[in-house]
């Protein structure tokens, strides 16, 4: 599997992918699940993808491909994020109409999906998630992130602390939290990962760096985070049962009455 | 979708369910996941449930039924917690025989799954998780605690938190507190909660309340537990981005080259 999170903040942009992949438990490999389009001054794409390997891959080069033609239609023209997400979508269609008939014979799903975020020009920064379908939801200042993949064990945290108000570092931190509480919790997602920052209106990657285990600040949270956790869990009180009210517990069954005989 | 979790630890067993199914959005309902037999100096068996709500009733009831019968074979007259595993998952298997072809016919799955834990006479205590299958696994001292469900939000926690020398009340807080954040990022799961506290060798159930909006200990975990979470978040610092490595990070895309037209 493979997690990957965007959040879409008042200062900006942050994207955070693992590059773990599998085909089963003995079939592990590392493949980045982020690319980037970045023409200074101008724009500012980054795609992450989840799902079906040689699907995801097969939307990735079809864009990469486009996207080295002078004058292509492709992200380095597309005049909003809008018609970015457009394009993906109609690649992923592409990808389907060419593959999915032949996958069904081998009973594997189509099964993809994409995180599509950036600012181009004058626009401001935009989120999308697109589905395997080629059809897409845009972020809002209520629902300022997306996930794909393994998205739940790092559900929780984003909840609590992400607001659009949130700052991009704080951000960034409570991303590669999620991503380590996703890491402890399940065997298929895992390093290295790749953080990108991106602060509104620059029209360049502010930060863009690989995080592997020699990674000191990963590893602080590695560490920390479970340490803060057990700490703030053991400040809250046990529960004191004497105080609790009685409350209509859930059904005993009752033992059989005599006389009622099996035979 | 349910949220069940239940541990065992040295000291006993902690069993937490909630009470919403739902079928879409719209037909959402209160049923109790959990059912406990109790004969107080012989056994304590607990059994909950998750998955499709007429499957898991099926079940369920001919579990009941078998046990209001005096001298029937049921969960009163196993000599061990694998017997009493083994009757449920040939029951999930009786059901499956009736109504597994009929389900497919509309294209339902045969979704079910179950946590069965208890004492019997002077057998330790045993947490078993039963398959859809009729299959089963056992937890042990390295994994003391199963979810069924929608679980992958509430694992981090208890991954953290919790081994088989976690005393029964940490056991129980860290439950409330892995539920309140399966409730805060899904909605199908909802209040009343069930919880059953079962204490080593006493042969009869130590704790089994029900828990509503009305329960204070529960509005204090749901509201300083997040509050407790934004603060060791804010406690940890920042990324410092002057001090990090330089590493490989993910691919840019190039621009094409001059003279390599799509024409």
């Amino acid at each position: 599997m493979t997690y990957c999170v965007a959040m879409c903040l008042d200062e900006g942009l942050v994207c955070l992918s693992d590059s773990r992949t599998n085909a089963g438990v003995d079939h592990i490999n590392t493949f980045r699940k982020m690319i980037v389009f970045e023409r200074p001054g101008d724009r500012v794409v980054v795609l992450m993808s989840a799902g079906n390997l040689a699907i995801t891959q097969a939307v990735v080069n079809l864009l990469r491909e486009h996207a080295n033609v002078q004058d292509h239609e492709s992200v380095w023209s597309a005049a909003t994020m809008f018609e970015c997400a457009r394009m993906v979508g109609d690649t992923v269609r592409r990808v389907y109409q060419r593959d999915a008939a032949a996958l069904k014979e081998f009973g594997v799903d189509f099964n993809a999906s994409f995180i599509l975020c950036g600012q181009i020009d004058n626009e401001p920064p935009r989120l999308f998630q697109i589905y395997a379908a080629g059809n897409f939801i845009e972020a809002s200042e209520d629902t300022p992130y997306f996930q794909i993949g393994e998205s739940k064990y790092g559900k929780p945290i984003i909840d609590r602390v992400v607001s659009s108000a949130t700052s991009l570092d704080e951000a960034a931190k409570c991303a590669l939290i999620s991503m380590d509480s996703t890491i402890r919790s399940n065997l298929s997602v895992g390093l290295p990962l790749d953080l990108l920052v991106y602060r509104r209106d620059q029209l360049k990657v502010a930060r863009h760096v690989s995080i592997d285990w020699d990674n000191p600040y990963f590893n602080m949270i590695h560490s920390q985070w479970g340490a803060s956790l057990r700490r703030v869990f053991g400040e809250l009180p046990d529960p004191n049962w004497a105080t609790w009210p009685e409350g209509a517990a859930a059904p005993c069954v009752p033992q059989p009455a005599e006389g009622k005989d099996a035979a």
